[in-house]
């Protein structure tokens, strides 16, 4: 059998499987998750044998610490597992929900229903529970999944995933709503990425070059999560205790994801009366200061250490601690940077004026768009929908934190008696 | 200029022109509508002149005449256009609307903020009023948009839109809200589908080779609008009267629509009282018959000419008087062969039984699934949406039949005082 045609049988399976998993009753999808978790507990030790295989090859092949950090199933990694399968198991399920519901002058009752998608693809790389997080979502929202993780945790994925299929099989759900490829040869994404009849969504985690052959090569619909270059904006009007600590909070408290500060934009009115102690703050937890010719203006003789921004530092995702820095004349100017070098991901302005904050609410065209308030919030979790698949930048169907409410589409339900067009 | 770069600078100004297209008040865009339609009634004669040569052009090609009347500005398409027009102007203005909003336990307040998606290209086929039509819809949600008409109505369009564009000037609009391709060479198109930095959706009006060639080119995400292979199943407790009525309107009310009836499903119980009367029917209003075996011999003898039908008419979207049927044990074997054979557009049951109705709703897993009602009412105007940029068979984003309030995206709005992640 040829690598297609394997795949075209996985995506076959998970079609057929899909049907099951649309109709499960929600207590035997919950069900499902519980014992998934008893069983990752449980089985711990033929899980970590099997991670182990994947370790050691690993280091053979020179994985940095890094990596090899991030493939390891840890106590920590394991608990935020099951934590995680069951806080999906108690949030609401979405399927069958009714959103919206009238009634016509002919009698016609119309309701717009949830219902799931049907096959999620999930490419993604190094982490081996994204396999169980993107299983339990997918699944409680009534899909069945085809997974592809990093081949470097090829035998952490197939032993997690297997765990996930005999939860299933123990609640007489075909345990082929969840399958990983079994193959690490590329040449099986490609295929895969063929298969629109059998696949409704592809989401791809991982890299902007993972993304950007994703979508190259799909004739699949893609959800795409791509960079945070986020912003913060201390307006003329702004409290500057509040801006100083939401500017250390969003970009210190973990600069390595997508919703952390890469860009601080400030009018010009307070920028000599902020940014010295702002940024010293920040220099002291470690920051690297890049600022434009304005800002190193302001720091002369500050004893801080501005490096000159350039023009790609405005579009630099860091994912580190280093800071872009920017003096504005207006809130305008700062609109502008922001539509012109950010990423519509996640942006904040910080100010006393009701109406400037309704101003930015409006004009900033970004997934999420707060007031007041630090980047770091832009997450599922935060905003209380409950555990997150990602967050997307596409505007398509899921923009920002993506829940358990956008791995369903909709469905019209039509109720009558007998009604015919005239 | 390359026709490359010409496609790129028209996308860049659309680009630019979509932030004014957000950010305008619900009255100009209603004035820009509303002038839109007046100056199409005064400025007819032009609008005439072009489409003469379009129409000209058309003849010494050898268009058929089908073809030649789409194509045709005729009293009543230009009557639909200022309807149209007027009707756009008229429906409530999604952008701005909040359609969700709650309060978290540290104070913040987070809603769902209607936006508009930004830039959208529509690609379609003969009919020039699909100019004003999109390009209002379109507009009226916020956003800009590119349009590439089929080349057989170039000049046509290239009127509609300058008249479009004029209305835009009069209310003080940049004109580059919507953009006709200048050119018919095929060349564009591609161009067009590569530029994902500055179009946001993409949208083909037409046949599935139409379809097909743009999924397989595009960058950019689309939204698809393929086949209605709808049925109608007569369920073994259904109301015979209504079903005869229900299975006349959705074949014959308008067969060349994608919500028009393609298979009647009938259950064995019921299917010698109802197919006789039924199909006579039919057959007088000029449907061609195509049934199974079954079918075929429960007609013996009655004098209906009814072909045999094949593997192939179970797939089949005829847009025509043609009509497969066919007779099923059960009403799990109609759904079992509603989703192997059909697109997933509309498909209705009709019933008297509370329990089969309620779970052939749940189960059929269509765009638009309806009980005891016409097929014929999958369709904006129908479900009181409004007017409809089409109906879609794609899961994402939008299902079923789209309106003003699927042309926009959302983006999360929150209000903090001062709130930081710890």
């Amino acid at each position: 059998m040829t690598i297609q045609e394997s795949i075209l049988q996985l995506a076959q399976r998970a079609r057929q499987a899909s049907r099951e998993a649309r109709l499960a009753p929600t207590h035997v999808k919950n069900a499902v998750l519980a014992s998934c978790a008893e069983m990752i507990e449980s089985g711990i030790d033929d899980l970590r044998r099997e991670n182990q295989k994947d370790l050691e090859a690993g280091k053979k092949s020179g994985l940095s610490s890094a990596m090899l950090d991030r493939l390891n199933l840890s106590d920590k990694t394991v608990k935020s597992m099951t934590e995680g399968l069951r806080e999906v198991a108690a949030l609401p399920d979405p399927v069958d929900e009714i959103i919206h519901a009238w009634r016509r002058p002919n009698g016609l009752e119309i309701g717009r229903m949830r219902v799931p998608l049907g096959v999620i693809a999930i490419i993604y790389e190094s982490r081996p529970n994204v396999t169980i997080d993107a299983a339990a979502l997918c699944f409680k929202a009534g899909n069945a999944t085809v997974l592809r993780g990093g081949s470097e945790a090829f035998h952490s994925n197939q032993a997690l995933a297997g765990v996930f299929r005999k939860a299933c099989e123990k609640h007489g759900i075909c345990p082929d709503v969840v399958q990983v490829l079994d193959t690490t040869d590329r040449a099986a994404v490609g295929a895969l990425l063929k298969l629109n009849n059998y696949i409704d969504v592809v989401i791809p985690r991982g890299g902007r070059s993972l993304i950007e052959r994703v979508v190259d090569e799909s004739r699949i619909p893609v959800i795409k999560h791509f960079d945070g270059i986020c912003h913060v904006y201390v307006d003329s009007e702004a409290d500057l205790d509040v801006a100083n600590d939401i500017v250390f909070n969003a970009k210190v408290q973990r600069p390595g994801v997508c919703n952390a500060m890469e860009t601080l934009l400030v009018h010009q009115a307070v920028a000599d009366g902020f940014l010295p102690g702002s940024l010293k703050r920040l220099a002291e937890a470690g920051v690297e200061l890049r600022g434009s010719e304005s800002v190193q203006k302001i720091l002369q003789g500050s004893g801080l250490n501005i490096l000159p921004a350039t023009e790609e530092d405005w579009r630099t995702e860091y994912l580190d601690l280093v800071l872009s820095i920017e003096v504005v004349d207006s809130m305008e100017a700062a609109i502008d940077h922001i539509d012109k070098y950010g990423s519509h991901h996640t942006d904040t302005i910080v100010t006393r004026s009701w109406e400037r904050g309704r101003r930015f609410l409006r004009e900033v065209d970004s997934a999420t768009v707060l007031v007041n308030a630090s980047t770091r919030f832009s997450d599922g979790q935060q905003f209380g929908l409950g555990a997150e698949i990602g967050i997307s930048t596409d505007k398509l169907h899921a923009r920002g934190p993506m829940g358990l409410t956008d791995l369903v589409c909709t469905k019209f339900v039509v109720s009558g008696d007998g009604q015919v067009r005239t």
